[in-house]
């Protein structure tokens, strides 16, 4: 696995199970999965003899980010999940906005000429977690953005009800499986939590969903997983982002669904059978534990664990830094009200007095 | 942890998303856990200095198996959990039914020095899964085993309607937690299957049972989790053996139950407050991966996945032997019937043809 972050350390949790002996590209032993994988590798991800080294011995290469150049992932001598071809749709936004407008998938009305404010201003490579995004309101705002000289696509502005998003395995034998449709919160263009199954979602629509991210993952060409962030609308849904590995909006399926979105992405990539993506319990919440001004978030977890015998804490074996993901809590439950209650409560005492 | 086998590599899984450091003590990089453990230390588990290089720096020292002399577990500088004043009971079978009948404890009768047949010959120390332990029908297999000078205590042959065991966890503070009763079904005196919770068991013998075993914990000073091994007989309980680390009849509680028996340990001895060991599903079993014949298990997982999507598959990075533990699969579910012919299906399946 190509970089060492949390998704890649959550990786090695499913990895020890299946007896699949994982190797990560680091490039510091101080990352999130250098601390747990054996065999780390330390290198750069856009240098191509590291990333031979890396692939050397290995069935397989995967990624636990999309930063590595496609132009190097054909060269490994042993497959890459996902392609080149595919995974370009996940790095260029206007790559990705002329395949789904080509295949009919609904999508914001976009353009890479057309900067009309109101808009909103995309990067078209490098943004992440709303990096890379700008919500320009006036004309004067989108000549700033411009000014900078990053290539940009513009899309309208969604009056959106909420986010949600799709998580889909597909393998290199064509099997698919898509886990059950989330509602995602976000807070300053960062997932703060995640609802399994979103709430009140109409069946059709969740199918409907459903239905278009596993399309996307058969006409891209998609080997391991994809989420689809979508935006609901008072018409209808629109497709958001594509991410091409284990994504924060699947966190929840790691104690939620019967088989966790970091086995299927080694089970797709491996191409091995897919496994079940059936819910453990009625409702799921996941809450993404963002650095507060205190670094010793560690030193707190004593008190949730006491308050809430059933929360399911994960650190990511980081620094603590202020807004940095460095962590998430999963709660289960029957009642919706209840386990929100219960995963917010978890990661407000642990973010510290000053950062509720 | 002192100890690298599948218990420590099982650990830390759960390690990994509490962001504990785990650091083993192994005695080859072959070994279970030293494969996943990127702090793995190369050692003797019975040698001081090897134990006080492992605990340098550490919190707390645990143990993966009962081996360690009791004399070295207090000289390490930092707490061992459990103490050598506890840990005495699992490692000298004769300790622990001379306490444990002075507690009022119902155990089979003992004796050490009426061998009369038939009865049940126990090695006082060094016995593990059936090794140790010889059921002598006849006074002239008295006599033979005998003849070896090992040190043994002799017991009834109890007329067990079946095998229960019940799981605990204790820490330091005194909280304790009890884990459902399972059943647990033996063949060769190995554990080949595991039911959760035990079908059919009178609610008031469970908690009979779970209460004898927080007794223990509590009376023995136990720290970190105890499994207490139990026959059901038609007139009662009575407990057979003792263990003090993550057990062989817990394995279900990884995904079974809110809080795996890993985490737990982990819990009890860092003196955390202790989680939840509220069932996740109805019904779970587990079932043991032993070798057959065959050694490329390995290569037959893909059916195995295929058939049952839901299975979960747990391989402990060994190499195959015949009859030796190198995995284990989980089944969840409402129907019990079901449930474990699936489990027993798919070991079935892993273990090759001949190994049925």
């Amino acid at each position: 696995m190509v970089g060492a972050g949390q998704l890649a350390r959550m990786t090695q949790q499913a990895a020890i199970a299946l007896g699949v002996e994982l190797r990560v590209l680091a490039g510091s032993r101080d990352e999130s999965a250098a601390k747990v994988v054996v065999d780390t590798r330390l290198g750069d991800h856009r240098d191509l003899d590291d990333l031979l080294a890396l692939a050397k011995g290995c069935d397989v290469v995967t990624f636990d980010h999309e930063h590595v150049p496609t132009e190097l992932i054909e060269s490994l001598g042993v497959p890459a999940r996902p392609g080149a071809a595919a995974l370009v749709h996940a790095q260029d936004k206007r790559v990705m906005r002329e395949r789904l407008t080509a295949l009919g998938v609904p999508c914001p009305r976009w353009s890479s000429t057309d900067f009309t404010a109101p808009v909103v201003l995309k990067a078209v490579r490098g943004g992440y977690d709303g990096r890379g995004v700008w919500v320009a309101r006036t004309q004067a705002e989108v000549d700033e953005v411009v000014s900078h000289g990053i290539d940009l696509i513009a899309e309208e502005i969604v009056p959106f009800e909420r986010e949600l998003a799709v998580l889909v395995a597909r393998s290199p034998h064509g099997q698919g499986v898509a886990y059950p449709v989330v509602e995602t919160v976000q807070e300053d263009g960062i997932c703060v939590e995640v609802i399994a199954p979103a709430p009140g979602l109409d069946p059709e629509l969740a199918a409907e969903a459903q239905r278009i991210a596993l399309t996307i993952a058969e006409e891209l060409g998609v080997t391991g997983l994809l989420a689809v962030e979508m935006f609901q609308t008072a018409t209808g849904l629109l497709v958001n982002e594509l991410a091409m590995r284990p994504h924060n909006s699947g966190h929840w399926t790691i104690e939620g669904a019967r088989t966790s979105q970091f086995e299927q992405h080694l089970r797709a990539v491996l191409d091995l059978p897919l496994g079940s993506p059936e819910m453990a319990a009625p409702v799921v919440v996941m809450a993404n534990l963002l650095g507060g001004p205190e670094p010793d978030v560690y030193s707190r977890y004593e008190h949730v664990m006491a308050n809430d015998p059933g929360i399911k804490i994960h650190f990511y074996g980081k620094d603590v830094r202020p807004g940095r993901k460095i962590g998430h809590v999963t709660a289960l439950g029957d009642d919706l009200d209840e386990v929100r209650a219960r995963a917010r409560h978890a990661v407000t005492c642990l973010r510290g007095p000053l950062g509720v």
